[in-house]
Parts: C-alpha cells; sequence; structure tokens
C-alpha cells in the first residue's frame, strides 16, 4: 500500500504519461505525412543522417537527469516505432503469418485421380527409399508402402552428397522411375530438386517438389522452385533457426506460391547418438506463428532406425500434419543413408504404432 | 551371380577366415591367462609399452600387401578386443543399462500416506513455483495444483542465478515452506540442492532432491546426493550429450541408489525462439538404453508459455514417464522465470489438454 | 536535398522531440523521488502491478496511430530506462566490467620469493600434467618445464571425470606431491578444486585455485573459492555464454577477491576434428570489456596435439596474457588426456616456436 | 617387471600374432584377385550380402571366448581394410589432402598486369563493400583500399538474403561497377555467385567467384563454379564441420580446378556477443591436412566492429594466408550488415596494427 506521498507522485507520472503519449501520437502523424510525400518524389523513407542530426540535437538539448545514451536509445525506439508503423501502412505483412491469414492454408499433391491433403483431418504419411537406385527397387517400395496407405511416394533422383565420390543420383531416369512407380500404385510423387536448372524437369515428372536441408538458404533455388506452379515440400536448414526456416517459405510465397509445407528434420547440435536433434519446439512454434502444414522427417531427425516410433507418435502430438519415414527393400545394401531406413517388416511394425495417430478412415 | 573364378577365390577366403578365427579365439584365450596371473599379482592389465613393443614387431615383421598403418590398426582393435573381454570378466557392467538390469525400475516418493510411483502405469505430474518466494506463494500454490491432482510439489530454495545479484533463494526457510505446503496438501516435496554441505539439510525437508543442470557434472555433489538416501531428480546438463547424462545417473547408481529419474529440460543450441531445445530423441533413447524412468522438464525446454501443452503432449508421446511444468500465481511478479511459468487460468487449460495422457484414474 | 514540404515537417518533429525530451525528463526527476521515498520506506522498487496499471491506462488513452501494443512497448522502455537510473543510482556497476575499472588488473601468484604476474609484460606459461599420478611423474615434469622457464606448475589432484569409474585423482596425495614439486623447481602450483569442502585443503597446498570448466556454474563453488584468499583461475564453462563466464568471475569479485585469470578453453560446438572450439573472439571480447588478465588453455580446446603451436601463437596475437598447455613424461600411458598432452620433446619445439611472442626478458 | 610365466604367455601371443599377420596378408592378397577379375567384369567390388554371409559363418563357427558380435567387428574391420586397399588401388587419393600432393598449392588471381598470390609469402588482404550499392559507393571504397595497398577488391553483387524483402544486390550492373572499379585502381576483383546460371556472366566480369557460406553444401553451384576457369574462394558452411568443407573443395578440385582458397568465417554456435565463433582451429587443420592456400574473414566472423584488429592478428598468427574484412564509406547508412563493416578511419587504424604481420615489402 502506498503512502500519501509516493500516490501524489505517482499521478503526477499518470499526467506527464498522458502528455508523453500525446506528443507521441502527434508526432507519429507528421511522420506519416513525410512518409507520403517521399513515397510521391519516389524517396527511401530511412534516412539514417536526419536520424542521426536528430540525436545529436536531443542529446546537446538533454538536461538529465537520463544520461545522453540513454536519450538516444529511447529516441532510436520511438524513430523506429515510426517507421514500423510506416512500412506496415505502406507493406503487406509476412505472408507466412498468422497475423496475415489467420486460417489454416490446405496443401493439395494431386495426379489424376489421387489426391493428397496436407492440413486437414488425416495426417499424412510420406514414405519411400532415400536415393532412387533402380526400376526394381523404386516399384517394389512403391507397391509395398502403398498396399498399406500410403500415398505420397518420395525418393531421390538428385542426391546431395558430402563427398563428390558419393553416388550422385540417376538423375532423369530416377525421376522417370518415381513417376511411373507413383502411377502405377495410385500414388503421387516427391522428388528433390537441387539446381535451379533442373526445377523444370523435376516440375514434369515429380508431383511435388523438395528442397532439402542443404539448399535451405539457396535463395536462387527458391524462387525458381516457388514459380514452378507446384506444392513444395521445404525443409528446415540443418542450422537454420526457426526465423530463418520461415523466411524460405516467404521467397515461395512471395513468388506467389503458397503450397507450402514445412518439414522439420532435426537440427546440427553437439549431440552424437542421434544424427540430428529433432526440434519439435519448431513444429509448435510453426503452427502457432504461421498457416501453413508441418510435417516431421523422423529418418534423418534421429539417424537410427530404433526411436523412429516413439518420434513419429511424439510428432504426431506436437501437432504435426504427416509423418516422413524412408523405407528400403533392403536398407543394408542402400546405396545412401544404410543406417537409418527402414526395412519393410520395420515399415509394417510402424504402422502397427503410428496408425492409429494418423486418423485414416 | 559370381563366376567360377570368383567362387574359387571366395573360398579360399573363407577358409583363411576360419584360420584367423581360431587364431584369434586361441589368442583370446591366452590373453585371457595373462590377465588373471596380473590380478594375482595386483598389477594393472593395460600395458601400453607392451602394446607398443607388439605393434612394432608385426609392422617389422609384416610381408603387405597392407601398409604397416593398417596392419598396427587392425591389431590394434585385436588387442582392445582383448581387453574388453577381460574388462568384462573382471568389472560389471554399467548399472544404468539395461543390459545389466532389463527390467523397469520404479521409483518411489512418499512420506507417510502419500506415495507417488515413476515408471508405473500413472504418468507422474510435477508442479509448483521457480523459485520458493513467501508462505503465502508457496501454500496458495500447493493448494491449487494439489486440487487439481499434483502430488509432487516443487519449488526451489537455492537457486542457481546465472548474475551474484539475482535472487537466491530463501534456503532453508524455503525448504521449510515447501514442506510444509506439501504436508498440508497431501503431497511429497522435491527441491534442488546445489552445494554438498547443504545435503543432508535438504533430505531432512525433501523428499526427493534435484540436481540441476548446471551441476549435472558436479561429481562430487552427485556423490553426495547418492548417498543421502532420498531419490533423485536428474536433470540433464543443458550442454550434456546423452552419454554424459546417462553417466551421471551411473555416479549416484554406484552410489548405491537406485531411485533416479532422469529429466530431459533442452540443450543448449544456436536456437534463439526457445530458451533451450528439447530433445525428445534423448527420452526415446533414454528409455531404450536404461531402466531408470524418464521425464520431461517443459517449463525449461521452452521458457515460453504458448507452447507447453504440445510440448507436454509430445513428451508423453514419446514414452516419458512424466512431466515437470512451473505453476506461480502471479508469473508477472515472479522473481525468476517469469517468462515461462503458467498462471493458474494457464495451468487448468494445460490439465484440460494433457490429462488425458496421464493414465489417470 | 528534402523539399520544402518535407523541411516543414522536420521542423515540427524536431520541436515535438524536445518537447518530448522535456517530459522524459520531468518524468525521471519524479520517479526518482519515488524510489527514494521507496528506499526509506524500505520497499522494493520494481512493481510489476504499478507497471501493468500504468501500461493499461495508456492503451486505453491512446488517440493512436500508433497501436496500442507499439505504446505499450514504447512506455515499456521508458519505464525500464528510469529503473535502470534509479538501479545505478543505488547500485554499484559490475564489478568485473572496465566501466568500473578502466585499468587493467594485475593478478600475482606466490610463494616466498617466487612470483607470478599475470597482466604484465611478460606473458605466463602454466604447465604440468593433466593429472598428478605419482611423486616421480609430477616431479620429473616440474624438473622439466622449471629447466625451460616455466614458473607456474599445474597439475590434478581431484578429476572431474566423466564416468565414476575413471580415475578420480590422488586428493591430497597429489596436492602434498605438487606443492613439493613446484616448491623443489622454485615454481607456484596451480591445482583444481571441485567440492566446497576441499577449498580450505586445497588453499592449503596451493597458490591458485582453479575452478574448472565443469565446475563454471557451480556457484557454491564460485563463493567459496572466492573467499578462500588465493589467486583463482577460473575456465570457461564448456557451453558458457562470455556473458555468463564474466557473470562467474562477477560471484568472485562480489566475495571481495579481485585476483581472477579468466581462461577460454574452447566450447562445445558440432565440430568433431577438434575436442572443442577455441573461441579466441571470447579473449578479444574479455579483454576489452573486462579489467581481469585473460589466459587460453589450448590442451583441452585442440584435444590434439599437433595443432597445440598454432593455436597458442593465435592465442598470444590475439590478446591473451598466457597460455596453459598441458605436459607428461609419457603421454601415451597417462591415465587421463592422453591424445593431447605433449611429451618433453614436443613442449621443446613448442617453447622454440612459441618462446619469442611470451615477451620473457 | 613381468614373472617368468607371464614372459611364456607374451613369447606365445607373439607367435600366434605373426601366425594371423601371415594370414592377413595371404587373404589381402587373394582379395586383391576378386578384385581385378570384378573389374574385369565391370562388377562393384563392396557386396553386402556377400560379406553378411561371410560374418554368419564365422559367427556360427565361433568357438569363444570372443562374444558373436565381437568376432563379426572384429572381421568388419579386417573386409574395410582388405576393401580400402583395393579402392586405393583402383582410385586417387583425396585431392584436397596433402598425402595426395605434399608441396602448397599457390593460387594466382591476375587480369592484365595486376597479379595477387595466395600461398606464397606476403598475406593477402581482400577488401571492399559488403554490397555494391552504387558507383560512387564503389569506386570510393576501391580507390582508397587501392590507395593502402589492396590488391584484391571484393563486393556483393548477388545478395543471399535472410528475407525476401531485404536489398538483392543490384545484380549484372554490380559486377560491372565492381569490375571497373577494380580496374581503374590496379586491382582484381572477387564476386559471390549463387546460381548456376549466373556462373558464366560472373566470371565474365570478376577475376575470382565466391561460393559463399548459404552455399557451401550447394553442390550443383559447386561444380559449375569449378568448370568457370576462374580461382575460386570459397567459404566454410556457417554450420559446416571441418571435414565437410574440405569435401567441398574436393568438388570443385573433381571439376579439374585447383585455383581454390578456403575462407575459414566463423561457424554457428549458441555464443550471442558475437554473430558466429570464429573457428581458428580450422585453419590449423586445414593448413595440416590440406595444401590449399586458406584465409579468414574477421567481419562475418565478428559481426562487430571492435574486435576485428585482434581477430585479424591471430588469423595471420595461426598460419592464414590473408584476411578478408569490409569497408564501406558510411558504414550506418549501409544497405547490409551495417554493424560490422569499418569505416575509412578505421581502416587506417586497421592497416596500422595489422600490416606488420601481413610480410609486405
Amino acid at each position: 500500500m502506498p503512502d500519501q506521498k509516493i500516490q501524489e507522485y505517482r499521478d503526477s507520472i499518470d499526467s506527464i504519461n498522458l502528455e508523453i503519449l500525446q506528443l507521441l501520437s502527434k508526432r507519429a502523424s507528421v511522420v506519416s505525412q513525410i512518409g507520403k510525400r517521399q513515397t510521391e518524389m519516389g524517396q527511401k523513407h530511412y534516412d539514417p543522417t536526419r536520424e542521426s542530426e536528430m540525436l545529436e540535437k536531443l542529446e546537446a538539448a538533454n538536461p538529465g537527469p537520463f544520461a545522453g545514451g540513454t536519450i538516444k536509445q529511447l529516441f532510436k525506439e520511438i524513430f523506429k516505432a515510426s517507421l514500423d508503423l510506416e512500412e506496415k501502412q505502406d507493406k503487406p505483412k509476412l505472408k507466412y503469418s498468422r497475423k496475415a491469414k489467420p486460417e489454416n492454408t490446405t496443401v493439395v499433391v494431386s495426379r489424376g485421380d489421387v489426391r493428397v491433403e496436407f492440413g486437414g483431418a488425416e495426417k499424412v504419411l510420406i514414405s519411400g527409399p532415400c536415393s532412387i537406385e533402380s526400376w526394381e527397387q523404386m516399384e517394389s517400395t512403391a507397391a509395398f508402402v502403398a498396399s498399406r496407405g500410403v500415398k505420397l511416394l518420395r525418393g531421390g533422383a538428385y542426391k546431395p552428397r558430402t563427398s563428390p565420390y558419393g553416388f550422385q543420383g540417376l538423375g532423369e531416369e530416377g525421376l522417370q522411375y518415381g513417376a511411373r512407380a507413383a502411377a502405377m500404385h495410385g500414388q503421387v510423387f516427391v522428388a528433390e530438386v537441387m539446381d535451379t536448372r533442373d526445377v523444370e524437369l523435376a516440375a514434369h515428372y515429380a508431383d511435388m517438389l523438395q528442397v532439402g536441408t542443404r539448399n535451405a538458404q539457396n535463395f536462387a533455388l527458391l524462387k525458381e522452385v516457388g514459380k514452378a506452379g507446384k506444392p513444395v515440400l521445404l525443409k528446415r536448414g540443418m542450422s537454420s533457426t526457426m526465423e530463418e526456416w520461415l523466411l524460405t517459405a516467404e521467397y515461395i510465397l512471395s513468388s506467389g506460391n503458397d503450397q507450402i509445407v514445412l518439414c522439420e528434420r532435426g537440427i546440427r547440435t553437439f549431440e552424437k547418438w542421434t544424427r540430428n536433434t529433432l526440434d519439435l519446439s519448431a513444429v509448435a512454434v510453426a503452427k502457432l506463428e504461421t498457416h501453413l502444414p508441418v510435417i516431421v522427417d523422423v529418418t534423418h531427425a534421429a539417424g537410427r532406425r530404433d526411436i523412429l516410433i516413439p518420434l513419429a507418435k511424439a510428432a504426431l502430438a506436437v501437432g504435426a500434419d504427416g509423418v516422413h519415414v524412408e523405407v528400403h527393400p533392403n536398407p543394408a545394401t542402400a546405396l545412401s543413408d544404410n543406417e537409418q531406413q527402414l526395412d519393410f517388416a520395420g515399415f509394417d511394425q510402424f504402422m502397427l504404432e503410428v496408425r492409429p495417430m494418423l486418423g485414416w478412415k
């Protein structure tokens, strides 16, 4: 309970607060008029030289008790708020944000009668081998996962390999195998693309284009994929902050394409018992901050088969719209990532435990 | 299909393999006899000088085609396998491992009639304020969470604060408040301890002792807590690998205390939108590798209130035996961590969504 | 060149700025009077409830065009500046800061005639084995490094080991060996301490106490070491931010002891080819921000012998006041860290290349 | 001193060792003959099915005392050594390695009479603005740094920006300004390229092509840049391990281009007081492991102006062949990275302190 003296001081502060408020509002209106005039004249709004001059005048006129640095800091905040106000008036909000679009975006991947929807009541399962190695391998995997209800087939035709001497993928031949296998088994097909020059070709064969973790900040590729007219599976960079990840989606959104599925796949940390550290908080935050569907690639997050089931359950519980898990007819002989792909028996066990959380009819 | 020539070579290799196998077995038996003799004579088994001599002899005798370095590498593996064999015969396995104890360990925290069990069918919820600030704050929080079914009350009496000028906790007074509030509301009480000299006092008031993230590798404290005769809540260090975390449990287990609950609470990464990065893979791995109960502290992992519910669901889905979440009557005025504690209304919302996964009757 | 219209608006803004400045100053004076009154009455200055009320009043009175959230944000900055002002008037600055003490602090470690000074013209070299294993090992190492000019001998008597089954050190016996070996060879002796209960004993034998990386946030130990009356070698936590590192020094400084040498020793990152990632930027920043001497432990940073020389040169070039490097008579048989300690020949090579940068007469 | 019994056992082991050695050598010869036959028949050498069969036979025949898993592990090492042997015989070593090429590679960037050499006695300084913003800005910077002896001018025409709404660079216009400014002031010009489709154009204007940190694993770009016939400045990915970094160089080397300068620029860690954590151990390791020149970008490592001088000194002391530092006529108004670029006065101070370490005549 404040005593009377303090109460008097507080009343005095309340009235000063209101005076400052009036002045801030008045100031903002004038700034807004300058902004309009600058726009008419084709000038940029932000003028650091003018800002420096104002700050110097204020510092010179400062009677205390605040230090000059504090006064400059406070006015910088005021300048920034004014600039933000103008920018908000001039410019659209970030398109990924729920503030710009409160309702969920649904992403549809389809070919002919086949239709897969992200962001609806049913969760999506994406499956298939890491790399497309041969027609037999791709077709048998497609047949198997299709028989278990998987409608979205994956398979890498262009493989980003740490070493130039690793298997680099079959290229167009791989895309053909993937598209054909998907078509035979009533599926749609998602394939990664790594080079702006390959986007058109990949979009010819694939129903959804993937941007991989190593290209998460390959901005030229993001723009090109954004213009290809296909839904995009956008993996988080292995060391991208959440903010950077959402801004990569913004690159695609700003190309006019809102058919984007965000995919968390683990981030790089000091931990060695998993290949990456799965960051499910990023899924929770992405569901809050954006209107886009979010899925989780448990295979690359874990880098080991024995925890894929609990991770998939956790991903669905945290609110993910789907799960990405790799399957290979014979993981021991796979040309890439053979420690972490499920074999067919392993996939059946996975489905037994995870299917109840998928909401499939 | 190999041709006949290759088949002949392969048969030849098969028989060489078997000869090597016989020699490796014979060698291991002799090494084992040396080991027994050394034990009799009180000598250490590992003798790097002897190893160096053997390697030099082998390198000198090497007829090729392997390089000398390769031969030395292969024999080092053979030496290591022999030494491991001896050590396995001499020494117990790591006590935390499921190989040492396949069945789950149940941890019981109790006082009088109150009994909380970790590792059983019902999941455990630990709640209470970050810091114990006053009797009123502690009692009202205990009353509230008890009314929602929480039987394990937390509250910090010794606070590890980054700055020496931060609120350091009420010390013994805080322990008294916590113990009294728990007793009034049919709960047991868990409190963190930071100094070996405080362990006895803390064990007098608290029913379970917590080792916090900053003391995860304070080995003197681990040993002392292990001997205090109370169950231990063992947080993962904010930059401990999973292996290091499990080895901190081994410190306590080797003191003769197996009443340990492991607690994942997020690790330090480059990400800035959450205070730490919750590592649920570590929970999945800990459940595989150890027989100890594992819980998740969602509050410190997130550092923000708005994703606590989805994280708690994910924690339970991945297989955690419980969740730790902080509650404060008025988080805005809390003396520590005020960004992340739930208020009472927030806790009710949390329970509404998370309770169905707790398996409470 | 702004046109006339814009110029008029700018003049108007300049005068509004000055009005706001006057009000801010007036407001700060009233707040300062409240603060004095609160101090008289024994009340805390920060009152979040009062703050909330003010913000609500302002939001209610806000005529636009700023959003309510922006107004609240701006006023929070103003409140914070006022509070900071009061706190600055009431409370001393952080003691580690150059703002509190612009000139360099010199740290002196001495016994009898032997005197080692950190922060002077000559750089300091700390050397010795990782663990003290026997009298012969300790004495021979002391003799050797003394013959090369090293006056500050190190050696671990209490060893923080990840596994409870690793060699834990010789304890008091080790301290005796270290102290005796140093005395025989005209050196002073630094030893790590890990338990608050061992501080007095360690301070009896050692001339400087080390707080290791795993205890960097063991605040009970920091306070106890601060009171022991000996200079302190304070290692950075392997995952401490620079800010946290300097605040651990503040714990010791606030105990009244300014004889602290900061030691950067590498931080934990994703990189695997070195044991830790040496962060020389932290040395540069610590030299800017603090008045304390800073040295670099190249041994633990690298975890491999073959880059110790270039790292030591870099450490001295960036401005470190000394280097810490481990030496063992026979690293291959060392009971800890045998991959990274130099043997005597390696140390001679090290000195040949590094000595010219030490400024030794 | 071993007793007689132990000595007898040891003699027995020595002779077993030699028998195993003979068998390993014999085995390797047979494997080598299989390999030749497989090469003749166009078959792959690695056959995981065959390996599995051999391991199963060995496990079945294992008489103990080794566990089956240990035997399989040891034979896997033997198989791997044999395969490595074959691969070494068939395939060249990694081209970046000093084992493949012990002597240092010199990289020359030249146009007309201007010639800059990396890896020679004189260290190289690369300077210029972050982004090319206008002809005036570029020309004035070129003139200034040229007057201080800088022969390699940098400037970004394509800017990788986290947000799609950030300044994206002037594109070809920027390249023209950079090339022209360099030509006017007796310099060569390095520019970043981000899109495979821009490589030809960039190579037309620039004398050296830079691959930036965000494209460190854009393998399509690495291959294209490798074929462009210009020296390459190859930045380390902000979260690339050293191994990954060197393998990105291998992509370019395997395209037939050995004119590569490696550039360490800081890695992403938890630390917040610097933009990245400069990893000078990586420079030391790269100088050991590769024959390529290595430089350090202190600007992006630090992200703050006040520690650029000590970091540059440390970089040169650790063995770097040069330093990259950004300079802008008026950093406060720069369109990107305005916190970290030096102004002209700052650059003069930088040169005053750093120049003596550059070895310039």
